[in-house]
């Protein structure tokens, strides 16, 4: 009862062959340059300073450093006889920038006096203090917690999550750092397992050995400590089913790499996580996403972050992921059959037409192309489709075969 | 800016007190009578044996045998000339039985033919032998697929993924073993820390070195081996947010014993894990859930399984599960304030009175009594709600205080 498939009899002789990674080499020389010149270019962030608001990562000292100076311009305000003050940065719509040059949403530089002597913005402005001083208890006893429990410490005040949610972002703006380092945090979902070694916690965790399950990662990268690889670049996975069939078979064994799922739409913590990784290794990242418009999203929140985040877009976002599969022309080229590919609702196809029309998509011809024949055929298919040639097709035929011809885009 | 609320200060003073362990080894005495005693009604069992169908959990060389032995039971069919023929049990709900004695949703031994020579179940039948292929090819290989990558490998003969579901549900009964033995397994989702140890695919894992994120657990138990653990319990936790905190606090290390959670509705593998577990180290399991319905439900699902997985019941329920908390008796007691508690929809309520008719409630009388009293409060109150009182009162005071005076039932 051997595979039925000619794609997973082929699988099981390429089985043991080496990948051939001077392509992910030379990606990566690539990119290398690329940053140098990007650095070079910090003199154009410096230009932009004065009207954008952006937000950095920052140790405990930093943010309660930054909540006491809040506290000492309040009474400052006080002395001066003009009553209890705070200035906060505006985040709404019409405060937001795309800056090409930075390929990130920013916050322009509206700000507006949350005033205690006022009733429109009294009861803002006791949140905004209640939330300040839990915040600094939080840093002082390095600990973190989630959105729910800041809330449920002072329901009466808050009322609703929403309103404590809102303040909590406002203070990140006000201090000048991200939400995850005002200590709270959201709450994990991602996995990782392959070549990459870490601490957590002074814990020593060694990604190659954790099983076929993966290591959790944390709800908080900040107690990451000492990243070391000797992968040559990172696997970003859409689903859990790939990822599975990437552990099992230790992908990662025969082709170095560290494997990477947020199990669906990517979380704060995977997104963290990602990005402490590029810039500590600097090694080039791959995504492998369904054949549809959200594998495209889900690429796109990693690259370039969502509205709603774009204070803190800088520290969220690992713009450069290279787009390795499933792409609407592997269909064809890798004869997926036609059960196998399936019809687009009207709801797909709008959201690609939309697509289209975004910067991120637009910015990129080959993005572009693809997602168009993606819309103009209907058709749609999962990294699962590729089963079909045998279990093991992706792991052994698939991707040695992309990552060998440098088959990104 | 120290806590507000007493509770935080007086947590704070006895953050380094041991927690007095003395009535979780009393439970544990108890359990392992009661566990001998459970086994002298394995008798009991055997009476049942010509009346129900149940799995267990089967390597696969016992899988692949099974198989085989499917196959000569058809092919004998055909040499005496009725034709291709297998018999699957019925797994409708008439033929389901609750058994009191064994706690469990079980199968009677109504069967029915699959013929090939027959328009109504011939596609059954084709689908049927195609899987006994595909299951003895990944037990050959010693890989596991998603039911997702199974139904890719047959589009055509499959058509929807229902019916290749429900036919691998089909072959369970037939082989006689879990659907995790047949190497399909879900997704992860569950992750744990604490006092354990144990080789996962051949490599070595302790969950006390596993940083604040934890060790994922893997979607297949089988490649889980020599498994150690000092620790006292098992503290089974419905929320990540909780998990997050206990973890943070490394609770296991004032308190030995081992975190678990799924985050939310228990999914196939972890409570595989968790049975695997309570089987190896014979521990207590203690519960902390959501005071509302749903976390009950939650308790209900890990002790007595789920209906449309009732042949597999054995191998996924962990009966005698204590509720430790947040129990509707704590809120009075714990003084949680009134803006923390939340009130019961008429959903929230119709399903608390429906619980109450069940079995699994209202043959435990405290279960009951806590539950009554909820659906008659119409109130209730998540984990979180103990953030009120500081934010590391839960790993400081609650939980100590409860363990210690054995307030669980």
């Amino acid at each position: 009862m051997g595979p039925r498939k000619a794609g997973g009899g082929r699988a099981d002789e390429r089985a043991e062959r080496e990948v051939d990674l001077s392509a992910v080499r030379d990606l990566r020389k690539l990119q290398a340059v690329r940053q140098r010149s990007a650095l070079s270019s910090v003199a154009q962030l410096v230009s932009f300073q004065h009207v954008v608001k952006e937000v950095q990562e920052m140790g405990a000292t930093g943010v309660m450093q930054g909540v006491l100076s809040l506290c000492a311009h309040a009474t400052d305000s006080i002395m001066k006889g003009e009553g209890f003050s705070l200035l906060v940065p505006s985040r709404s719509a019409s405060n937001q920038m795309y800056i090409a040059e930075l390929d990130r949403i920013v916050l322009k530089d509206k700000a507006t006096a949350r005033n205690f002597a006022s009733q429109a913005t009294v009861r803002k402005a006791a949140i905004t203090v209640r939330i300040l001083q839990l915040v600094h208890e939080l840093c002082k006893k390095g600990i973190h917690v989630t959105k729910r429990d800041l809330f449920y410490t002072d329901v009466k005040l808050f009322k609703s999550q929403t309103e404590s949610d809102d303040v909590l972002n406002d203070i990140a703006c006000m201090v000048g750092c991200t939400r995850t380092s005002l200590s709270v945090v959201a709450s994990e979902k991602g996995i990782v397992i392959g070549r990459v070694q870490f601490r957590e916690a002074g814990d020593e965790i060694d990604c190659t050995r954790m099983g076929v399950g993966g290591k959790a990662i944390p709800p908080f990268t900040d107690k990451i400590t000492e990243i070391r690889s000797d992968a040559e670049f990172i696997l970003l996975v859409e689903k859990d089913a790939a990822f599975m069939r990437l552990a099992e078979d230790r992908f990662y064994n025969r082709c170095p790499c560290i494997i990477i799922t947020a199990k669906g739409q990517p979380d704060v913590a995977t997104r963290l996580f990602l990005k402490r990784l590029k810039n500590t290794l600097n090694i080039p990242i791959l995504g492998l996403v369904d054949s549809d418009p959200y594998g495209l999203k889900i690429l796109s929140v990693y690259m370039s972050g969502s509205k709603n985040m774009s204070y803190d877009s800088a520290n969220l976002t690992t713009p450069d992921i290279k787009w390795l599969g499933v792409r609407p022309s592997d269909l064809d080229r890798y004869n997926i059959p036609e059960q196998c590919r399936l019809p687009m609702s009207e709801h797909d196809i709008r959201t690609g037409k939309e697509m289209l029309q975004e910067e991120f998509i637009s910015s990129n011809e080959a993005w572009a192309r693809e997602l168009e024949m993606m819309v103009k055929r209907k058709e749609k298919a999962e990294i699962q489709a590729l089963s079909n040639f045998g279990f093991q097709f992706l792991t052994q035929e698939f991707l040695p075969r992309k990552i060998a011809a440098g088959d990104w885009i």
